[in-house]
């Protein structure tokens, strides 16, 4: 039984991905995308978002959110995101990097989801700075986002209006987008574009995928020359049917939604399961599949010691202090309710011996 | 007489500097630096600053910091500063652009001035996040802070001490380095490279120059190849004595010194009179030449209506809310005691009406 | 039987790297690098090459070459290089766009090979023109080149013992290293750190891995900090075992050395045929698995109608000009005898016809 | 007298340029370019060039050079020139730099100046590689060329039309465009836009001014957001005021393009003189202010002993082989027609010894 809650990037790849992957390995194929499989992606996207699609898969997060940023903004613009977004905290400068230096403009938020009024705000500002300033280029929102909630496709439209009021163009960072949209229980198309996204990094890789994401592209104007950017950036693949396969066959419902279904229901369980503990307070709301949660020291050191696996994690700034440790626990496509259960009993066993 | 308290970017190059310049303008000259103005100032700067140096004259301050930083920080570097330092909101991006993504770190501040312990956390967090943090590369403090305080010796030699500890180099934006000096009435030596400065920004245009600063490395390891980052971004000058004579002039004691000193006192008077006003209020020490004042809504209108010249701006994140309108004034090495005295005497004949 | 000699890169994975990767899929693995896959590799690569290495597996050749040289390269630096290297033509200024504006400075030859006296005077050149030069910075070197040979040992060597001499490290390209190697019959140590080579980009998708390349520093200190280069620009893989498998799996003797064996064998019998056809002339020693061959127009058009895969491509600058029409016929790992003798059959027959 | 023929940029600058600087010393004024000198100067050069202008003064011609190539490039760009020109031997990489890795792609020439048939067969040879090639991006034409030769309006005309058909921008390298335009005897909005050029770099320093170039956009579309490059990159001035004025006064007729007559007519003189001499020869068409020609080695060495100033500089490639040494000599605004007798005297006197 899997006790390694740590993160959704520890999973294997799921069976349909791998045998798509293993079903691509023929030979005398069209090189650098010009196949068959990578062809029907684009069209099998298309299909999935109900509207025309400019589609670059690229094999890790941080080159589909580093270079549709960089596609988004000049060198002398600035992106609006969350202060603590994955882009601006985890990926090593990339979209300033990818972006010829580019700024990240960050603003604070207690469970990762900017407002619209703060983006407004940051804009006017930004303009009173005149050329002094970046120039307000774009907005990035991560969905689900960083704390595991997940914007309401109304929030998101408040959001994107704002940015297309000012010419920006909006990117999502989807890392856990089957995870958010399996929590909205909306369409792709709404969750997306019809909220106002114009460019979506869809991800994979955390939900059963070897190593694949997606560069969407919802407006094919704001795709222009995005195939040299890839190119240039070393994420062309010469056999570029490896990557395009695992997106097909993740992008079977009953593989990504499924897969994501499993993540988000086991995640709701062990949320609840810690939060009937004594002395246990869930520190953000659970709508996909993070569990952020504080609980007393003792049973934090108790699981570790049992060997259960997870991060301890500090809660977000704007949040009250908490008594206890604060932690985070992912749930994946592949945790089931016996290893929540597990865990849960494990938690309740080592907080009634205190 | 004079009413423009806007900036003291506003004010002319002083007489000394005029009169270099003219008499630089002689035919025949090497190019590209090879003069012997520019020979001599390198000789001066190691002269007033106590210390072999490498000096590189350039026409801005965001030119002379964004080309240090870059010499400081690779680009998946992070460089830490004030969160509202003049290089991390008034120069779009310069030091992203020059160090090829390199992000900045802002650390808050209520006064400007950035603190040992803050650094040291930082550090630690950056540590602990490994590959998915830029790595740690440089601190940059300014000094005068953009809030018009100083940093004393004893608070630079605590954070250049977290930083040499780190093996994270030092730079400081110097565009009011004479300003600070003065406040300090150390010597140039203590309050840079004695203090743990590796790199200083040295300011001449907002004190009397036409369009001149220098960077100026303490430790010439770190200048390597410095002078092709300089051209590279198109900052040699072929007639590079026309920059090295306005440095030259300028660091005259009569001139850099006697200029802040002159700005410095005026300043001083000016945040004394206003303290004096009813319903007034210093947000900030007048440790240089800025003042920020909040005054009621009334008498900054009358002023305003006046024809005087100042911003309104808002105080820093996290001074406590005030009652009235936060101002800010700057004096410049041309206020005269008079000037001073007008606007005070303005801004009480309009407080007495109220 | 497959008559596509267009190149090596519209091969499948081959079944000893295939296998790899399906035994690489399980759960619970450390990610970004953590896994024990990858540290076997590392020693795998150490072993392989008889010293200590620094081995960092990337997706695709762009990346590997262009990570080397920002490594190596600062941004007002210039990367000496064959003027139609790959990194110069094929990779949509990837070098310039990693390494932040650093310039290829293109050395031409006939067959592809640089030599060390055409390196000496550009140095030289560079170094009487100063700052308003790119610092020379490093070497990059194609094994096997680009038009199919290959350095021998001694031309290695006193190339780079220029570079070492002016203090440049030398990287190599070796997208189609085992070629060579198995073209030269010497150790890999031999044909690399032991002739002077300091970073080697060691390709495997073209010679049986599916998407997988690595950057091999022999000296451990050029690669400082080189982790954050991966991660910045998008190529560190949460689930590296994915690429550490494959390439563990290719360095097998009887993968790696046999692929490129056949590989080589199949070249060199399909450029002895043709050769032997009427008003046939190899255009470049046939070292490794690339044929440039020019033959009569009619023989061209008459294998085009039969469907052959391979592709016109005019000759390089300096060779002699030719009669007939130059294509390039490329061989590889799966390429078999029959498919050689098949293709040289048909040529024969069109030829007689003529 | 002046001895010194090594460059144009060795001169002071003018009386009518250092009288406008003095001029422009007043207090008070607005920063950063809002004020009426500033103002002014857009108006002029919309005057002189009769259509409208976007302008940007900055303080060298690699600034000028740089800016306006990456405003036409992307990072995957690439920049066709001339293979020696200015902007790919003499600015350190600064296109490169700062358009983020954009590449210049050279193409040979005996004189300097580039032909339409050979763009186009370039262009076309980059569309036939797809994505592998950096796209085509932009033109730069050196005018004066680095030979000392002119473009003719017809040829410019030829240029830019093979350009704009692939949807190129244009943008001419006008370091020495006063020479140029002299030697034209047109217009200058015939030498330019009429011309098919975009953006020229307009230079000033090199024939009178102290440090001033400019930016000028004949298609105020193409200018969008360069105030931003500008100012990232650290090229905009606080006081613009003394940029501004130098390129107001720059541009009266009696100054540049009298500066530029005196020059060029010297030139010619100079050449005239030196082609008389047994075994002169010179080697490019004088058609502005520099002449290559080649001397008996006894002549240029004892010109050198009696302590003239000029460079020895190799023939271009594509020149044959010539007797002699191939020497490059620069005249100026300042230089006199008995400055120049005198050193054909020299040269006579030395020759008539051997």
């Amino acid at each position: 039984m899997n006790r390694n809650f740590t993160s959704d990037n520890v999973t294997p790849a799921c069976a349909a991905v791998m045998a798509a992957v293993n079903a691509a390995n023929a030979g005398g194929v069209p090189s650098y995308g010009g196949d068959e499989l990578t062809a029907r992606l684009e069209a099998r996207v298309a299909e999935v978002f109900e509207t025309t699609v400019s589609v670059y898969p690229v094999a890790t997060g941080t080159a589909a959110n580093a270079l549709a940023l960089a596609q988004l903004s000049p060198p002398y613009g600035g992106v609006y995101c969350y202060e603590a977004a994955h882009i601006a905290t985890d990926e090593c400068g990339a979209p300033g990097f990818f972006a010829g230096g580019a700024v990240l403009l960050g603003l604070p938020a207690a469970d990762g989801k900017i407002t619209a009024a703060q983006l407004a705000t940051a804009i006017e500002h930004a303009h009173s700075m005149g050329v002094h300033h970046v120039k307000p280029a774009a907005l990035s929102l991560t969905q689900a986002t960083e704390w595991g909630t997940v914007y309401s496709c109304a929030e998101l439209a408040a959001l994107t209006a704002v940015a297309e009021q000012h010419g920006l163009p909006v990117h999502m960072d989807g890392a856990r987008f089957a995870n958010a949209l399996e929590s909205l229980g909306c369409s792709p198309a709404e969750a997306t574009w019809k909220s106002g996204v114009d460019v979506l990094s869809l991800g994979a890789t955390k939900n059963g995928a070897l190593c694949a994401e997606a560069v969407v592209f919802f407006d094919p104007v704001l795709a222009a020359n995005f195939e040299r950017r890839r190119k240039q950036s070393g994420h062309l693949w010469s056999k570029m049917r490896f990557l395009s396969s695992q997106l097909l066959a993740y992008l079977e419902a009953d593989v990504w939604l499924a897969n994501a279904a499993q993540a988000n229901a086991t995640a709701a369980a062990l949320a609840a399961g810690l939060a009937a503990l004594p002395g246990a307070r869930l520190l953000q709301c659970v709508d996909a599949n993070e569990i952020f949660v504080a609980l007393p020291e003792g049973v934090v050191v108790g699981l570790e010691r049992l060997g259960f696996g997870f991060y301890r994690w500090p809660a977000p700034g704007l949040v009250p202090a908490i008594d206890g440790v604060s932690i985070r626990l992912v749930t994946s496509y592949l945790t089931t309710h016996a290893e929540v259960d597990g865990f849960v009993l494990a938690a309740a066993q080592i907080a009634s011996r205190h």
